[in-house]
């Protein structure tokens, strides 16, 4: 839509993770059942620019829940839909934390993986919180020494 | 906004990196002076949530310059209208590209440091630009691996 | 989303039909790989409210081709969020025509039915046309009589 | 406006629909003078199509009121502002249900008829009112033996 | 609409501002029959606080033309949808001029002044056009004198 | 963007002025605390047209307290991208009301004015008020004139 493009008809990254976030949004509180807010969003490279036109799809999917967050793995892709080619743009990971009505955190349903697909999408999201946890804690401590 | 937040009145994450992406373009359109798109955007955490209402603040720098490419670093602020209560929401770093007339990538003049500070920003983002290019190294290697 | 509703948290059904639009839109694009218009929109009953926070999901499929018009049929649902019911909020069909370069009808790929639910869709299809010109045509005899 | 536009510069049907909706709740809230919902929206034929920058004037009129529910008849005409030319786009029936503050329907005042074009109007309406419920009732006879 | 509102439900003036605006440019465009740019709006006063869910009705009037340039007058209503009490909002003016196809301001077609109504809106413009150009030389000369 | 401007590529004047009535809205939440509605604007110049793409840039300051009302002033100024160059759009005074939680005028902490620039624009809003409640005294004469 022209609102999201600057005026060369790229549209604007932050269009397109507002999309995302939506989409992420809509698969976790399918899966949770309550109210969810993003904690974060992974590092998301544009692979290839959108314009102005494009046919934009967001697939998304919950990879793993550890409580009261959960991870979801987003897929962005364009389509011109004169020609039907399809380019992947991008892809990112988002956490999600589920609320309850007191707006609190709240437990998350076990994730019921079935397809071997289900099961490589856990481990990898396993192996992505562990490194999310040891760059905290680096950050951490770098953030320390700098304050010294 | 009420159309930026869900029923219970969060803020979307993904309504923050609107902003915090249209911010980043309005920063490095003015060093580039020529039109920009956002190649990438880091991995942002959401500190604490953006309530309906509260203002949010948006702040960026250019912080370096590679031939056709420069960082914007992003930090985002809501604050309380009521209160004036200022909360750090998160920070975040975006690559952008600066685009000729011909829609092919073009150069970006020299950032001139003059303060401390833009020296800092300056080699924290040299430092974060190498391990984005290791990381990458990492991840072609990991995905040769998986497509065996 | 608050914008499409009003202020008893009802949505609009205006922006319902917006939504069908768009995807009717986007599949006859696809199927047609150029520009569409849209010709007409079928009577559309309302057969479940849809309130502020549920998820809506419209699907679209180009169910009859005639020249350079198309049939797309739509069935819109209303899900709620909190507990995963799934309501049939309406369906309908709508009629695109696709438009060359010149801004004139162009020729539209035959469709390809492959399965027993196409062929019923597109039989279907068919007789809703002939209902369709049927009626003009009294129509035209009808308000050629009360101008008389 | 752009925003409502697909890149050829054709306005969405859906934008047209979306105005019709909206003028019509107009009309009708200010005769029953309590919350509505849009029940059903008849077949729209779109007899020309509307470019950005067209200025599109919708007109509603409340036609017939049965106890809780009325008929708004709406009439589309799209407007060249350059020209000044006026080409009618369409008309549509759109059927709306009063609604009390407990959200159930709600007695709607009568209609008073002044002029002979008021009681044309109002004819039609009640002619408009029997087709669609025979065939309801058709569409429920066929519906019943395609399940059988 | 919820958007044009803050938190406490009162719509913003700015919004209020925006469809008077609108309206100023339908009006004036119909009367040019070219494109047309607001060179100035005149103070307004909000006479009463409009809120979500009121409906808004914006009048305007062509009320005198100088060769590229017209005075437009606008009024504001605001209507509880309940009661159907409509309360005067506000009332402004606003300049506009006439642009041709190379963006230069154009002749605009003489005022057709034909109601009683129509002579005393002209007359009145032509004392507010006055009063403009007077405090516009008082305002010259007073910023003249700040910068000595 | 886009969808603030007309076909020619001209922003609405009303879309710049809804962008100073919401800086107008933050600078004074900020001083009041409290809710604030937007009690008058004053006649708005735009001594340049803006452009689609242009960077527009609104600067608020709170000039002077009365009890519950406050005069904020507001520049407006356009950026070219390409080039950098900015011109002033207009400026504009806007008299806002702060509100109490009952939705009544509540008082506003009076205003600390530090540099001589505070002093200067204190001064110069106590002089527009007086201006204002004159012409307001002359207005009500010459409607109470009008009506007899």
């Amino acid at each position: 839509m022209p609102q999201d493009a600057n005026i060369a008809g790229n549209v604007f990254g932050g269009a397109v993770l507002k999309m995302v976030d939506e989409v992420a949004y809509v698969a976790s509180t399918r899966h949770a059942r309550c109210n969810v807010v993003t904690a974060s969003v992974d590092k998301m490279d544009f692979l290839s620019p959108v314009r102005v036109g494009d046919l934009v799809t967001v697939k998304a999917n919950v990879n793993a829940v550890w409580h009261t967050s959960m991870e979801v793995g987003v897929r962005v892709e364009a389509e011109d839909p004169r020609t039907g080619e399809v380019r992947h743009t991008g892809s990112s990971y988002l956490t999600l934390v589920a609320l309850g009505a007191d707006g609190k955190p709240t437990l998350i349903p076990e994730l019921v993986l079935e397809t071997e697909e289900d099961h490589r999408r856990n481990r990898e999201a396993m192996r992505r919180r562990s490194r999310r946890l040891e760059e905290k804690a680096v950050e951490g401590f770098a953030s320390k020494r700098r304050r010294k």
